[in-house]
Formats: structure tokens, C-alpha cells, sequence
């Protein structure tokens, strides 16, 4: 019910905004000072505008440009909550889009982790895994000798989330069975891990979603692509299962990671094969 | 284990990638064909290098810059892991900003939406409040007379959210009392809302948390920031609970609320004081 007047500084200190900027807000009409002293220059500033700062600073802090926010000032009760609900759903898309990058990354980090802790090369060994989501998609005459990468791309493009984090996650899945040569090997499903809900909500005909069982899985892992080493590291694994007597109860899982994304550097990859055994 | 090669629309359409994009990351050595033909000057790409792009797109979706990338690209699986735990850090830190705008909104949207629906001026009105926590400073000699809207900057700039969407946060408590002029309020308390938790967090020394409790609120509204007007109004709600033989079980919690924000407009403000009776 009293006013006074502050000078920028003032207003600078109470307002914590800065000089500059209380200074650009009179250039653009946005808020201008009550008085300005002809002989100094100075600005002045009313106590009872000040008020008017919270509103630049509160829609600065939620992101709308300075050039919006004349618009803004001028909006009556009615039309500001219009354009409140509209930043608020704004908001939470975005937060939505960060949460599913998050998870992505660290789905990411998981893998490579995995990639980090891992026993030697083309031994057999157990590893206890979590259940995985995935989805596949058959594999419709896709075998270890033609397989591609496009293979698995169109898979990919099925899922919601191939603008995700969505990186080494190349799967397929073939039956458990005595193998004699690789020619023998002809994949079920091609299959990429589901990252985010929002993949199972959007799913197209030809895919599905299915689970790799929580469990104990007996693995072998090794860093190349020649017909010849796939199927010796497959005979190990299968041999192994065999002499120690495992009772085999999944389908073989088949995964290839990509080590490094260098087009400088020779390709690195691992192929790994598991299957769950009874425990 | 077999190759093939695609031609750049080929690529396109496997990848979700357009044309344009592969064009530019040739042009910026970020992912280039493996055969550009001689005569026809057409892209062609080997299939085992598309996994290339998976990263590629990967870290675009997460928002890495298209220079940083190649960079990335060239990483070890440890580096890597790194680099994504700080990009991880990275995510959540806007994502917690974010969630905290996101409130600040619908504070503000509660606000508005309360103005919407406010009953006659000048006339005494019963309304049932939620708790709100507060954020409160002793008022040191500020009383209805010769308060400013720079008293409360400076409580708002106590709080750590001075930079969320607070506007419209102006409050001041003085105590329920028989006065027979303005002269005699005295403010206790200036306040202002806790919007998010952050704001409970970070306090400083001369600030408090103390809670509006919920309960029935004796109210009245007025549109006029005179001293006559003031003490009209406080003598309306008084003289209704003394009428009424209402118990009066609080302070009385006065609040400041402006209608708009243009600076064109006269200045719109809204008057509150309410006090919570014995139901």
C-alpha cells in the first residue's frame, strides 16, 4: 500500500536477475522501467511492478522464449491455464522421453558391462541370467550362413522404440538338438530385447513378445564370424552339455555384440550361445 | 557371414535413416560406403558396417551432438562405459528438473483455476482448505501499511526454488483479534508455498517450515490494495464470526494474488484473509 522506487542494481539484488538482463527486458519492451532520470540515464523501477518479474522468471524457468513471453503477459486467468495445461503436458512428454533414454542407457551400460566381466573365449561356462523380454519375429528361412545384418534391422524397425539406445541387441533363437554340421542350423526367431514399455504397446503383426527364462544357462562365447568357428564353439557347447550330462531344457540363444563402433578400426565382435540347463 | 551390398535408398529405408542424413555423414567422414561407383557417383554400403549407424543413431536419440559422435565412435568398451554413466547423470539431472517444473505448473494451475472459481467480492465466505506447507520468515515490524512486494523477494529468494514458476506466492500471517484499526495489525509471518520438496531441503537460516492446516476457512476477497478497503474487508470476516458466534481456531492468513501480468493493463490484484473455524 506504500511504493518505492529501486534502482537497477536494486531490483538486480532483489529479483536475482541480472543487470544485463533487466536491461534487455527494457530494449524488447518487456519490462521497462517506471522512471528513467534525464539526467543520469538511470533506471528506476516501481515496487509494485516487481511483481510483474516473477511471471518472466517463472516462464523462463519452464523454458518459453523471451518473444512468447510478451504473449504470455497479456493472457487473461482463462487463457493462461489453457497454455499452462499446454506447457504441463509439454513437460511431461518430455520427462517421458528422458525416462525412456534412461533406461535405455542403462540397458546400454548392462551389455557392456556383461561385455567387461566376461570368462575367456570359446570355454564353456554357466552364468545365472535374469529374465529377458524380448520380441522376435520368425525367422522365415534365416539361417547362420545367410544371416545379415539387415536381418535383424527390419526387426528393429518393427519396435517403437528403434530410435532408442537400441545398439547390440542382435538375437536368434534355434532348437537345442545334436548338430552334426552348420547347414543343419536353422533359426527360429530373430529376436532384439525389449528396452521400454512403450516397445510392447506398439508391436506390428509379425512380431511378438516372448521371455528368456530366469535361469541357469550353460554358454560359450567367441570373437569371430566364420562358418568354421561357429560351429566348433557350437560342438563345444553342446559337447559339454552332453559329457557332464545336462539336462537341456530351452532352445539355444544366440547373441552378437558388437565390441566397438570404430569404422577406423578392424570389426570387433562376440558371438555368444547359451542355453538353460536344469538345475 | 555372407555380405551384400545396398544402395544408399536401400539403406535408408533398412535404417529409418533419410537419404539427406547418410549424404551428410559421408560428407563429415562419420559413416561413409564402402564402393562409391566411378561412373554414376552412387553410394553403395556393406552390410556388416550398418551396425555402425545403430550407434550412431543411438546417441542421437540421447541427444550427442552429430561432432561429438565421432569421438564416441572411437571408444573402448571401458571408455564407453564412462562416457554413458556421465550421460546417464546428464538425463536424470533434466529429468529431476523437469519433474520439478512439472509441479511448479500445476501449482500455478491451482492457483488460477481457484480464481476462476471464487465466490463474490466483499462478501464473507466459507471454504474447506487442503494443508499447505509453507515456507515462513518473522516479519519484523512489516505490517499491512507498509508492506512491499520486495518484503517478500526477499523470502522468495531464501528459497531454493526462486527460480520455479512462483508467482501469485505472496502471503503474510497475523493474529485473529478484535482490532479496531489498521494501525493495529502487525504481521507475525510472511510466507510462501512449498512447491517441491526441493524448497524443504536447502532453507536458510531465517526461514521456517510451518503447515497451513486443513479444516473449514472462514474467508473474504477484495479487489483493492487501499488501506480503507483493507480494514473494511478484515471488519467484515471479524464482525461475521463474532455474529455468527464462529470459535476461531487460527491465525488469520492473509494472500496476495495478481489477476494478470500485462504491463499495458491496470494492475489486477486479488485480497484474501481467511481464518479456520471449529466445525
Amino acid at each position: 500500500m506504500v511504493d518505492r522506487l529501486y534502482s537497477i542494481g536494486e531490483v538486480s539484488k532483489l529479483m536475482n536477475i541480472s543487470i544485463k538482463a533487466l536491461r534487455h527486458y527494457d530494449k524488447i519492451d518487456l519490462f521497462k522501467p517506471t522512471y528513467i532520470d534525464p539526467n543520469t540515464n538511470y533506471r528506476y523501477y516501481d515496487d509494485s511492478q516487481l511483481y510483474l518479474l516473477d511471471l518472466i522468471k517463472s516462464f523462463k524457468y519452464i523454458g518459453i522464449p523471451l518473444k512468447e513471453m510478451k504473449k504470455v503477459q497479456e493472457l487473461k486467468a482463462d487463457d493462461l491455464l489453457v497454455f499452462l495445461t499446454e506447457q504441463e503436458k509439454f513437460v511431461k512428454q518430455k520427462i517421458d522421453n528422458l525416462l525412456q533414454i534412461e533406461q535405455t542407457i542403462a540397458s546400454a551400460k548392462k551389455g557392456l558391462q556383461r561385455i567387461k566381466e566376461y570368462p575367456a573365449l570359446e570355454e564353456v561356462f554357466f552364468s545365472d541370467e535374469e529374465e529377458t523380454q524380448i520380441i522376435q519375429t520368425k525367422a522365415d528361412g534365416i539361417n547362420p550362413t545367410n544371416i545379415l545384418t539387415a536381418s535383424f534391422q527390419k526387426l528393429k524397425r518393427m519396435t517403437a522404440s528403434t530410435e532408442g539406445f537400441r545398439y547390440n541387441d542382435y538375437g536368434a533363437i534355434f532348437a537345442y538338438r545334436p548338430y552334426t554340421d552348420i547347414e543343419e542350423v536353422s533359426y527360429k526367431y530373430l529376436y532384439t530385447p525389449v528396452l521400454t514399455k512403450k516397445d510392447t504397446l506398439e508391436l506390428s503383426q509379425d512380431t511378438e513378445i516372448a521371455t528368456i527364462p530366469q535361469g541357469k544357462y550353460l554358454c560359450i562365447a567367441f570373437n569371430s564370424l566364420t562358418e568354421q568357428d561357429y560351429f566348433t564353439n557350437l560342438k563345444r557347447l553342446l559337447d559339454y552339455a552332453e559329457a557332464h550330462q545336462l539336462t537341456v531344457i530351452s532352445d539355444i540363444f544366440e547373441s552378437l555384440v558388437n565390441l566397438h563402433y570404430s569404422s577406423n578400426r578392424e570389426k570387433g565382435v562376440l558371438l555368444e550361445m547359451r542355453m538353460r540347463v536344469a538345475e
